[in-house]
């Protein structure tokens, strides 16, 4: 197969905050080890609200930089010495490629590479540090590509870096799941993602925790055995508690990001347990750190994929164990961005994420 | 609720090798922390036969000791101090109870322990050590014994141990399998369980590799994806590497117990990937140990259940992720063990797995 | 051996809040599993004070309850079961036993035990929910029992709670240690305590952070290879950073319990690294969750010693590895506990550790 | 500091199966994250003499290899990106840099790297798949490359590949050591190592089991606490049994790589224990798997250094906790190469591991 690639391109470039233009750009090459993809789908994340309206450490100067971290297409180049896929492969990508020669690469710890944003040690961020995915071609390196199962269009498979940090969340908990009871808090894209991942590898109990009805309801059609709304849940702690026996959850998923979710997320878990923060906060936490250590508590954290589980996440996606579709709800063509934008910030029509497609 | 306990009960009695009887015998009383329990099913192991064959270490006497340590019944009474369990409730037991007092019991490695056969200090393998389950009434302690949830039969219970043991075995090979791939070895019934149980996790390939074609179809309809009969395909190995891009299997389950089947074990594995052994050899192994230290591959093994899996088999079960029938597939009043004990030995009529209810 | 078993024994009593009597009281005796200790040596601990002044949950009645929860002594007598020890071994124990029947304990995480405070079901916090060491005997079982190597005092032995403890730390933060780099803050026993651990397991820098100079002198004696005191330096975390080539440590040990120690803990970590919380917190702190997710870092607890690192400790201080005596400063006759506990509380002559030797 | 880097440079160059030269070659360049190193020492071992004599997979063409992968030296030039490193800096290597962009690297098992071989995808073994270290000049990249503390020697730190493998071996097993009981048998460079570098790390009780008085002589002054000459001792397992209470070891680790010292390994290990194969087996072993099943022990390999070790190795000996000099027994010049070979295979004046300064 082959494909003819033009010079030029179209591509959404940040010309300052708030400041997003269309434009035409140079079709990137390839380079050793990494391949040119022609995008056919990018996801709009939180993250990249953040760029658009301040800006991000480390990220190309405006005027040049296009973002966008949740793509995938079709290989239509590859670079040298790339033989792990060839031209025609239908790809998503996972945003973070770590330098390889830090420690915490070399220990497998990618995702809190120490060259961040260093893309001459070979550290990537796609659509963060470098260009990303909202313009008609990109490029990644194969070590962050992974190949699309047929059953899977495009845009489902956008899906792939919110599924692979719900499930990096749930392996670095302890990973298997089988018969744990867990608590999820905050039912946005990551918390419903954990909810339908911990469905799909036999949690038992799946409490989520929210404060808006609607959100609660997808919950629940992706897994939830229960749910609480704190706006009409007077004591959601006692809730909780009764349903696990008094003993709290073995894992708890705090995806809110408060001081209120983080105070339920400590006081939910059992003895010893585990909770993750995949949230990040707006302001500092009032944390009743007393309380974690009477009870050894674990808190870890997750920012991003990690641990290949972007891979994991296309896997149960094409074996129908988790839907892209309730979650990635809306799709417009590049063109349009500002329309899918205001979708995604506005959540218009019940919008959840929205891809674009280029 | 409230039951009536009689004196005596119907319980299998060894009075020497090959001479079980089923005899009259005092029902016996929960200790502290015990319940009592009225059985309602009790599964017959290849263990059983080497009991009733060979005998065992640690076994009590001939003439007293009633086998059987996979069952499942209603608590009739309990122990001092229980309050983990109630009168009325419907229960199955994991057959090991580590003494809690020696270092790998305090580890949390009860399988492990190290004061096997004490009871006097703790220690307990139902039907094993003490007596156990081909009998009306049996005691065992609660830290063993697990709730039945609703929709799961007595029969289907007793499918725990089995199916905990390939939990466990899972478990001890790291968990988390989504997206993984898997080559299970031996389509007995713990290699028919491993591939129902990973396929349940979210194993994206499961390669079952076996002899007997009735199996091998028994494992397709449990999951596997790809199946192996080493009696028609003259190249094993070489069908599994191209079913692995050449890699081989993150993770390999030798269920099969030969020297050929260690040998095609280690070499389905990826580098640096873990083999579990989850059977018993009859004779030692000619063994490549070459191979293994340079390939970076990790000998695991299972003896048993281990880290309560018997409770993740049961909420997989209850889940309906996990299916006992196809693998406990006859059951038989107690009065007929011995017919029971035919069709498990000589698999008659396909039998796998033949429960017996008292 | 045989020891001559008085049925009346001295012993501290907790009449109420800072009611502590010296009475005579029956001398206990041992049930199944359990040893008689003839006490030679109890350490005082932040935790009785907290006992004599407020009081602690499921402690046993005032005018009965005897606390203390670092003792050492002599076997003299050993109830059923016993074969671990004999009388006349001389022993420390871990304060700790978990009831064995609970989830957690099961797993292996008995300063977990779901079951606090059940003697009933097994549970026992020797000093805290049943009587302890500031007597002339006291029980305890097997399971949390250690023998002490010949060339150990029983004033020495009282340290194992508190090295394990340190250990334990050190063990739940990752374990092995050669050639990395931590951070301790807090110059207490516990800090002191890892600091010694560390430095013997071969941490190449250990950066000790404090605010009393005898305290961080001591440090220095202990291993620290830098010391900073917050109280002179204006800038403690530019100084941790430039001692760790920017990069901070891959471990942090948070010995002090302030929000001031917290913020300083997160912000010394290496990106992905571990902090280990080894204080409790008299108030809720104000913490800065979202530089924990950002840098990914794990917050991990402890309380308690925990792993049977109380073994280990006896190891390493029989090695020549760790040494008690610059921690237990002082020692006392029993009938001296309130000068003892007066130069405990006030840290009197330079005061760290006091003994009590009934 | 600046170097003087001329263009040819004196080289060992294999020419055939036992055709070892000495001859002029041009000066390697360092590419981009590479580093040139005036080589000052660099160790012969067991794989150099395989290598001169059989060959090995994937080595460069007869006429060109210069072999040798345990070497240290001065940085003399640095490629493009390097600022790990500055030129005047002492560093040592290890061998395996992975190629970074496999699932195994990713993952952080970089020895067991997918692309072993393949230089053009960024994995190298230096001296084994690109050129090595005896010669005036080498290249490595950063990602493997260490800086050797001021008070350890050249011939000193080419002790870090020995060292590493043996700290590798104890990280694999579990890590933290401190009171814990071990057995190694087969007292070569490796087998003592472990003997050392347990001892570092507080091991309790260290068995070393050999054939040869001198090496358990050495091995007790490295650190053993019992040694046991097989050729002496009738019954060497009752011995191992005698000295762990009859439980076994925690931890053994093989480094003799024969069928009687794998038997004697498994039986050494406490129940639920730890074997590390850290040796090559000449020929298939007859292995009693049936015993490693029922006895639950784990078997984990070990091929090379991994897991950044070498680093810990370096860091161990700057704190003098190990010692290169009982190990490191003899150095020649680089034209001396054949008679430090002969030292190293026959064993010469007592020689363990010989180091050749080029």
């Amino acid at each position: 197969m082959e494909f003819t690639i033009p010079e030029k391109m179209k591509a959404l470039v940040l010309f300052g905050p708030n400041d997003v233009r269309l434009v035409e750009k140079p079709v990137p090459k390839p380079g050793p080890g990494e391949v040119l993809v022609r995008v056919a789908a990018c996801g709009i994340c939180g993250t990249d609200v953040k760029i658009i309206t301040k800006g991000m450490p480390k990220m190309p100067p405006y005027g040049e930089f296009t973002f966008g971290h949740e793509w995938a297409g079709t290989v239509v180049a590859v670079g040298e010495t790339v033989d792990e896929f060839k031209v025609g492969d239908r790809v998503a990508i996972e945003a973070h490629k770590g330098c390889g020669r830090c420690e915490n690469c070399i220990d497998g710890k990618y995702t809190a590479c120490l060259n961040y944003g260093r893309l001459d040690k070979g550290h990537r961020a796609a659509g963060m540090t470098v260009d990303g995915g909202f313009a008609e071609y990109a490029v990644h390196h194969v070590n962050s590509v992974y190949k699309i199962p047929d059953n899977i269009s495009f845009n489902e498979a956008t899906y792939v870096t919110t599924a692979g940090c719900a499930l990096y969340a749930i392996d670095k908990s302890g990973g298997y799941i089988a018969g744990d009871t867990i608590v999820v808090i905050g039912p946005g894209p990551i918390g419903l993602s954990v909810v339908q991942c911990a469905k799909a590898l036999g949690a038992e109990k799946i409490i989520l925790v929210g404060t808006r009805e609607d959100r609660l309801n997808k919950g629940r059609l992706l897994g939830a055995t229960y749910t609480i709304n704190v706006r009409e849940e007077p004591a959601p702690l006692d809730k909780i508690l009764a349903l696990t026996n008094g003993k709290g959850a073995e894992r708890v998923f705090e995806c809110a990001g408060t001081s209120d979710s983080f105070e339920l997320a400590i006081k939910s878990a059992k003895k010893g347990g585990v909770v993750v923060l995949v949230s990040f906060y707006k302001e500092p936490v009032t944390a009743n750190l007393d309380y974690v250590v009477l009870n050894q508590i674990s808190l870890l954290t997750v920012r991003g994929e990690g641990n290949r589980n972007c891979q994991r996440a296309l896997s149960l996606m094409a074996q129908g164990k988790i839907d892209a579709k309730p979650i990635m709800t809306h799709a417009f063509p590049l063109e349009e961005f500002h329309t899918a934008l205001d979708y995604f910030v506005n959540r218009k029509d019940g919008a959840m994420k929205v891809v674009v497609n280029p």
